[in-house]
C-alpha cells in the first residue's frame, strides 16, 4: 500500500535520527573524555530537536490520517495495522507537548540533574528542593497536555507503560506490598540460618571478571557479531538497530555482583532487542513495547535465570577455577544463598529480589501524592523516611542515603518506577507461563547451561513482536490472562523459604 | 552584529550536525559490531542529507548574503569577516553542486567502495574498470559544477585545497621531482652503507607498543582530557569539537613503526585541531584551513619530530628498556637509521619519506590525464606501471600492489593526492621558520623531550587560526614567502646523505 510506504519511509528517517542520538549518547556515557561534555549537549539537542520537528510536522500527521484510512478495511492483528497505531501513538505523545514546554523541560532537567548531583553530594535536600518543584510543576503540565480520564499520573504512567492506569499500579502494590512485607519479616527475624555476601566482597580481579562475563552473556544468547559490551559507571543497554545492541557493565574489585548480574541483566534488555523480527526493520515497532516488558527480560534473566541455582550448578566450577583464592572455600550451596541474601536497606539499585518492590513502591507513593497536590515538595524527605521506616523497618540516617539516591526525578522521569515491579511480575508470569505450555522446567535446560529452549520461546511470544502489540495486550495473548501477581509471590516464597528455611 | 550572531548561529546548529555525523563515523571505524552496519549507513545518510539541506537552503544564503553586507565595513583582517568569507565558501561548495548530483556520487561511490575492495582481493582491475569510469565521468560533472577558470582539475584540488591550483601543484612536482628521483638513485645506488629496517619486525608486545606509544603523543601534547586514542584499521583522527578530538591507530606485533609513526602522524592533526582558538568554538572558523596544511602537521610530527635523532636521543633508552629482547643488541645510531631506511617499494602507505613524494605524483599526473579526458579508464593501470617504473625503477607485479592500492579513487576523492606533498614540503617550511624566527634548533629540545616550544609556535602562528586564512595566506602570514621546496630538499638532501653517506 502506497499510504503504508510513505509513512514508513518518513518514520524510518525520524527513527535513523533518533539512533544516531542513541549513538550520541552511547559514546557519551562509554568514552567521550571529559571535554567533550559541552558540545556533545549541542550536538544532542540539534539532533533530537530535529526528529522531534520532523515527528510532529504536519506532514507526519497529513500522512498518518492517510495510513489510517487505507488500513481502515484491514485485520486489526496485522503488521500495517498496528504500525500505523503505533506511529500515531509516537506522533500523539510528540505533538501533544507544545514545543516550548518541550524546550523548558529540556533545559530545567539539565540544570536540575547538575543541582541534584551536588546536592546529593552535599546530602542536603534543600539545595535540589527548588528544582524539584520546578519539575513537579512542569510534569503536571506534562500530564496535563497529554490528558487523562481520572487521575494525572495515568497520563505520566502512561508515556512508559501504555494502558497502564495508576489504579493498576495501586491493586498490584496492594496485593504484593503485605506478602512481601510479612516475607521480609520472616527473614528478618530467622535466627537460625545465617546468610551474608561477605564472600561476593573479596579479590575478584576485574579483568577475570570480564570474561567471565562476556563468556557468560554469549551463552545466554548475546551475539558479539551484533553488538558489544562496554563500560560505563551507570550500566545501561542502548540500540542503534535490532543488528547493533550495545550494553554496558561496571567492573568492581571487591564485589562480584555488579558486573556479574549487571551484565546479566542487561543482557536481558538486549536479547528483547536482538530478538525483534527482522522485518520491523527500520520500523517503529522495532524495540521493546513498555518499559514494564522490558524490565520484565531484564529481570528474568538476571534473577530467574543468574541466582538461580540450577545456573550455579553449572557455572560455578569455572567460577571457582578463575577465583581459588576467593571461592575454594565456599561451596555451592553457600555461594548460591550468598547471592541471594535478603537484608532490609536505604538503597533501590542494591536491594535484593525480595524487598526491591519496596523501595518502587515508596517512590510510587510519594509521585503520586506530588502530582495530585497532596504532597509538597519540601515536605517529600520526612515522608519518604517514614515509608521506609513503616515499609523496610529502617530510617534513612540522610537525604543521600533517602530521597536523593535516584537520578530519574531530576531528568523529568516522574511515572517510572512501578515498571520496575511491574517487570518483576511479569518476569516470573512469562517463565512460569513458558513452562507450562512447553512441559519442562527450565532449571533442568540450564543446570546444562542449556538456554535455548527459554529463549526460543521468549523470542517467539514476546520479543519478535517487538512493539506491535500493547503490553496488556501481550499479556493476555501469551499467558491468557491479565498481570497476576500470584505466580512473583509463589515463586519469591518458595524460593526464599527453602534458602531461609522458613 | 546581528546578522553575524544570525548567521553564526545558524552554521552553529550545522556544525552540531556534521559533528555528530562524524561521531557516527568514528564508531563505525572503531567499536561498531559487524551488524550494525546497514542501518549506519542509513543513519549516516539521514545526517549527512539533513546536514546539506540545512546549508543549502536559501534561509542560510539569505543569511550569509546580510552577513556579508554587514561585515562589509570591517576590517578584512577580523573574525568577523573570516567568519562569512568560510561561511560563503562552505556555501558555495555545497548549493553549486545540485543534489542529483550529490546523491547520485554518494550511491555509486557506496557500491564503487565495494567493487573496489572484490577487484583489490582479486587483483583484477577490471571488476573496478567500469565503477572508475562512472566516477571520473561524476566527478567531471562535479567539476563543472564548481567550475573554473583554466583547468578542470582546478576545481577538484580547490576542494582540499583552497586557492591552490593545478598549475602550482605541476611546478611543485617539476621543482623537487628531479632532485627526489636523483637523490633515490644515490641511496639505491650506495654500495657502502646497508640500511634496513628488519630489527622494526621483531616482536613487539603490542600491549608495551600501547604504553609507550599514549606516553610519546601525550608527552607531544595530546591531551587525554580533550581526546582520545582508540584501534581502527585504517587508523585517522576526527573531531566533535575541538574539546574532543580522537585519533586511531593500529598495533602490529611485527611491525613497530606502525603504532608508533601512525600515532605520532595522528597527533599531529590532533594538535593542530585542539589548538584552534577557544573562541571559534561551534563555529565554521574551527578546524583546519586545508588538507595540506593539516598534512603538514601530520608529517611534521611524525617525520621531523619523530624520526629525529634528537627525538630518539631522548626516547631509546625508553624503548630498548620496555623492549630488550628485540632492541638490546641495536644502538641508538642504527635504530635510527632503520627507521629511516629509504627503499623504493610499490605501496604509498608504505613508502620513506624521500620516495613518497613520487607515490602521489604518479596518481597526480593519472588523475589529471583522466579529469582532461587524454587517458581513458580502462588503459590507466599501463600508465601506472610505466609511471612506477619510470621514477622508482620498480613495476607492479599485479593491479592489488599497483593501481588498486588505494581507496581514495572509490570514494570519489580525486584531486587529494597533491595534498600529502603539499604537507611534506610545508613541514619543513615551518620548521624552519619557526627555528630562524625563535633562533634556537628544535633538535636541542627535543632531546631533551621538549617540545613546549615547537608546539607553542605552531599554535600561536598555525592552529589557533582554524580555517580564518586560506593556505597561502597563511604560508605567507608566517613565512613571508609563498609556498617554497627548498627547504624541503635541503632537509632531505642533508637527512639522508648522512644517514647513506652519500
Amino acid at each position: 500500500m502506497e499510504e503504508i510506504t510513505a509513512l514508513r519511509e518518513r518514520m524510518a528517517h525520524i527513527t535513523a535520527i533518533n539512533q544516531a542520538t542513541a549513538v550520541l549518547g552511547w559514546d557519551q556515557q562509554t568514552y567521550m573524555p571529559a571535554g567533550g561534555g559541552q558540545a556533545r549537549a549541542d550536538q544532542l539537542e540539534a539532533l533530537s530537536g530535529i526528529g522531534h520537528q520532523l515527528l510532529t510536522a504536519s506532514e507526519t500527521e497529513t500522512l498518518i490520517l492517510r495510513a489510517e484510512k487505507a488500513v481502515g478495511s484491514l485485520d486489526p492483528d496485522s503488521d500495517e495495522f498496528a504500525f500505523v497505531r503505533v506511529a500515531r501513538r509516537d506522533y500523539d505523545q510528540a505533538a501533544k507537548l507544545p514545543e516550548s514546554l518541550v524546550k523548558e523541560l529540556a533545559s530545567v532537567t539539565t540544570l536540575a540533574h547538575e543541582h541534584w548531583a551536588a546536592a546529593r553530594s552535599h546530602s542536603n535536600f534543600a539545595e535540589f528542593s527548588p528544582w524539584l518543584s520546578r519539575i513537579v510543576e512542569l510534569v503536571r503540565k506534562v500530564a496535563e497536555a497529554i490528558g487523562y480520564t481520572d487521575r494525572p499520573y495515568d497520563a505520566l504512567l502512561d508515556q512508559y507503560e501504555p494502558g497502564m492506569k495508576t489504579a493498576d499500579v495501586e491493586q498490584m502494590y496492594q496485593s504484593i506490598g503485605p506478602q512481601i512485607a510479612e516475607l521480609v519479616k520472616k527473614i528478618v527475624e530467622q535466627p537460625g540460618r545465617s546468610v551474608t555476601d561477605l564472600v561476593l566482597r573479596r579479590d575478584y580481579d576485574t579483568d577475570k571478571q570480564r570474561q567471565f562475563g562476556e563468556h557468560v552473556v554469549h551463552a545466554l544468547g548475546f551475539d558479539f557479531q551484533r553488538g558489544r559490551q562496554d563500560v560505563a559507571v551507570h550500566p545501561f543497554c542502548t540500540s542503534f538497530s535490532h543488528n547493533d545492541v550495545r550494553i554496558t557493565t561496571r567492573y568492581e574489585k571487591n564485589w562480584l555482583p555488579a558486573a556479574l548480574f549487571g551484565s546479566m541483566h542487561e543482557t536481558g534488555h538486549a536479547l528483547y532487542e536482538l530478538g525483534v523480527a527482522e522485518r520491523y526493520d527500520r520500523n517503529v515497532l522495532e524495540g521493546g513495547t513498555s518499559l514494564g516488558v522490558h524490565e520484565s527480560q531484564s529481570r528474568l534473566w538476571e534473577n530467574l535465570v543468574g541466582r538461580s541455582h540450577a545456573f550455579w550448578k553449572h557455572y560455578y566450577g569455572d567460577l571457582q577455577a578463575l577465583f581459588p583464592e576467593s571461592l575454594s572455600d565456599t561451596d555451592l550451596d553457600t555461594f548460591y544463598r550468598s547471592i541471594n541474601a535478603v537484608s532490609p536497606s536505604l538503597i533501590r539499585v542494591e536491594a535484593d529480589e525480595v524487598t526491591y518492590n519496596l523501595h518502587t513502591l515508596i517512590r510510587f507513593e510519594i509521585e503520586n501524592e506530588l502530582i495530585e497536590g497532596r504532597l509538597e515538595v519540601k515536605d517529600a524527605p520526612e515522608v519518604w523516611n517514614s515509608l521506609y521506616e513503616k515499609y523496610l523497618g529502617i530510617r534513612p540516617p540522610d537525604d543521600a542515603h533517602g530521597i536523593l539516591q535516584d537520578v530519574h526525578w531530576s531528568g523529568g522521569g516522574i511515572g517510572y518506577f512501578p515498571t520496575y515491579t511491574i517487570g518483576n511480575i511479569l518476569s516470573v508470569q512469562w517463565y512460569k507461563e513458558a513452562e507450562r505450555s512447553l512441559g519442562v522446567t527450565f532449571a533442568d535446560q540450564i543446570e546444562h547451561g542449556d538456554f535455548e529452549g527459554l529463549r526460543t520461546w521468549l523470542t517467539e511470544n514476546i520479543y519478535q513482536w517487538g512493539r506491535k502489540y500493547e503490553p496488556k495486550d501481550l499479556v493476555k495473548r501469551v499467558t491468557g490472562r491479565t498481570m497476576d501477581t500470584a505466580p512473583y509471590l509463589e515463586y519469591l516464597t518458595t524460593k526464599y523459604s527453602a534458602i531461609y528455611e522458613l
